[in-house]
């Protein structure tokens, strides 16, 4: 049974336990206190030398870093990974765009609003990234102007990637309202079998 | 003939123009002066609602975007990339690592120096980024100390990601001398049959 390293209140963690719960995928969760230093100590450095969650503990003792590379390990020739050429390209194409120009922005204004007190000097950061991350939420609300999922009309791990920092973006004081098309896009991710909160932990 | 939105100078472009290369796949090349805003029209958002290159226009006039999923949707069943499960995922980790940890750092310091005058208030921002682009070398480093390649010690799209930005890092103020293995590993990039430099355009 794989172990994911992990923290409950990251999205790049919940994107690994939703995958999981959909896969229906026993594993063990351990919990790193990462605002406390818990990913950096010398005993998870040699998990993982970039000292991030989450990172996956495969069966043979080999570690897997990078959520997204996470889910392509998971995923590979499940309905979850697009059975075309193209469509994984796109797949792995919204993945990147989530990495590069979404998470720095919609997940670090979350995590600077949750985890400075508001008299904190790294708040001055928030509105630069709020601007940012209003540019990636307006590609996607075009590209779901005419669509239901970002790859080849079904749900897929790209959907999953971005779900993970946007359903909580009100929480860096993201105003989703003008976003209709990506708000009715939620709603069907939050709609899949077997979803789950970021909330929940596995196995209830 | 798939045509390719590129800028010479970027190293995210140099990707798709060294796979492109050894895989002897003919393009055509679009130069966009990206700097005087030329990723930014209506015509080419268009094609890249992200406004970035480089992007693949395939022959079916569909349009990719990512450096890194241009290079996996080229490159899919070529001994570019690895053809077990686990060094796929792996692949996929260091190419994340490069675009989240590694791009943001060591590509941009670079860019910042290159791009903006030396009294740019811009400039202010190349210190914090070689702090950050010195922690991801560092890893690197590490990873390559009993390593040949990034995975499988076979030469893949994984080293090309990697490749790109850092053997011109010293262009952003990056001294490569505390990293040897890093070194010999990048002169064994530059060795692979039918190696291009990133100021080379295709067909010479």
């Amino acid at each position: 049974m794989p172990t994911l390293y992990d923290y409950l209140d990251s999205g790049n963690g919940y994107k690994i336990r939703l995958l999981m719960a959909h896969l229906e995928q026993p594993y063990r969760r351990v919990q790193l206190e990462i605002f406390h230093g818990a990913s950096r100590t010398p005993e998870f450095l040699a998990k993982n030398p970039n000292g991030r969650i989450p990172t996956l503990e495969l069966d043979d003792g080999t570690f897997l870093a990078e959520s997204n590379a996470i889910m392509w390990y998971l995923a590979e020739n499940t309905t979850y990974v697009p059975q075309d050429r193209l469509g994984r390209a796109q797949a792995l194409q919204w993945m990147f765009f989530e990495q590069y120009s979404h998470e720095p922005y919609v997940a670090t204004a979350r995590s600077l609003i949750r985890h400075h007190a508001p008299d904190s000097p790294r708040r001055a950061e928030v509105p630069e990234r709020q601007v940012k991350g209003h540019q990636a939420l307006a590609v996607m609300e075009g590209h779901l102007a005419r669509r239901s999922f970002f790859v080849n009309e079904r749900y897929s791990i790209a959907d999953i990637a971005l779900y993970a920092y946007t359903h909580v973006a009100p929480e860096g004081g993201f105003d989703l309202s003008a976003y209709p098309n990506l708000l009715a896009w939620l709603g069907r991710v939050a709609s899949q079998p077997r979803h789950i909160r970021i909330t929940d932990t596995p196995m209830g």
